[in-house]
């Protein structure tokens, strides 16, 4: 049975181990676009392969070790759909590279909020959470806009981001400390209204 | 022995449940500065408490529910550190609350690492973390900046911000949906030169 797998008219078809590991990784990351990556059955990647669990775990260690491969085969993935066009001008090949990161990330969906929102402890991330939920809403509270203002779910959309980029750079920042503590702060703070793009923000925290 | 500790002369002490939650989640989190959430010792931290390790569990359901204590614990100081003084001005208030975070953050480095950067599934993260390297190294790449450019570290700390900050709009974006794709994608891509708050890059994207 090792190789085979039924093929079109049930006839079983002969896969080399290198093909047979590759189907498997197909499968699952072809899974991932619906599940989570700790909701995906190996039983059910296995039976469509028509190959059976056990053999599954021929060509992988563990559940985890399959896990894995599938996240790197995604992240491959994600790596070549986003690829610079360098044809284009450096503005242009920006935005056509973000174009198609937010087109990635929209069809897949489940599996990216699974990945990076709660990469395992749920109830730790949904503390973690929590606090910057606690932090964007601080800074929105300064922000005199109006609860209908047209602007104000974009507005909410980049302080969310804000405080990722703050996380981000300072835990960078600790790790390598290439800059000094005021040329952080000062970059943190001046961040903010360029990165919300908002003329509202520009002109509060006049920059 | 339930509710009593060794006071300063080794006479124990009676404390009251709450008392007594409290100090262990005092503990704990003091704990957090120098050691990673799973690497804190139940033991050790009923050892300074003059406790058993099972009088602990006494006030806490599980190991788990001991971190998650001493996690919200933690992120309530984070809150209340980097409280906004609103009898600043609204500039100076930003940047008043950023220096307290990136102070608090410089304090409990450890902890504030482990619980953001590698929230359980280690080999998981590594693999996400080094997707996001490769996406800063991209950019960096289309950069024309010498290697030894003083703004070089400042620019590599923006970028890698900026892919934090990318994730976390459009996976905000994805849940809420509410601008339109178009809107934000100009978001993501106006963002970039004025985050950096870089002459180079604001010239080279023309923003």
């Amino acid at each position: 049975m090792n190789g085979r797998t039924a093929g079109k008219n049930g006839k079983r078809v002969r896969l080399s181990p290198d093909e047979r590991r590759r189907q498997l990784i197909t499968l699952g990351t072809r899974m991932l676009r619906e599940h989570a990556l700790e909701d995906i059955s190996i039983s059910e990647v296995a039976e469509q392969a028509g190959i059976s669990r056990g053999l599954l775990f021929h060509y992988f260690s563990s559940k985890q070790d399959f896990q894995l491969a599938i996240v790197a085969n995604a992240n491959a993935e994600l790596l070549t759909r986003t690829e610079p066009d360098r044809s284009l001008p450096l503005a242009e090949m920006l935005y056509d590279a973000v174009r198609r990161y937010v087109d990635y990330v929209s069809e897949n969906r489940t599996s990216y909020l699974a990945l990076l929102r709660r990469p395992a402890g749920t109830e730790l991330m949904t503390l973690v959470d929590a606090t910057r939920g606690a932090q964007a809403d601080r800074i929105m509270a300064e922000i005199p806009l109006p609860a209908d203002h047209p602007d104000r779910p974009r507005l909410e959309l980049a302080v969310r981001g804000w405080i990722a980029f703050v996380e981000e750079v300072t835990l960078s920042w600790l790790t390598t400390e290439t800059i000094s503590r005021e040329q952080l702060i000062e970059m943190l703070v001046g961040s903010l209204p360029g990165l919300a793009a908002d003329p509202t923000l520009i002109a509060l925290l006049g920059s």
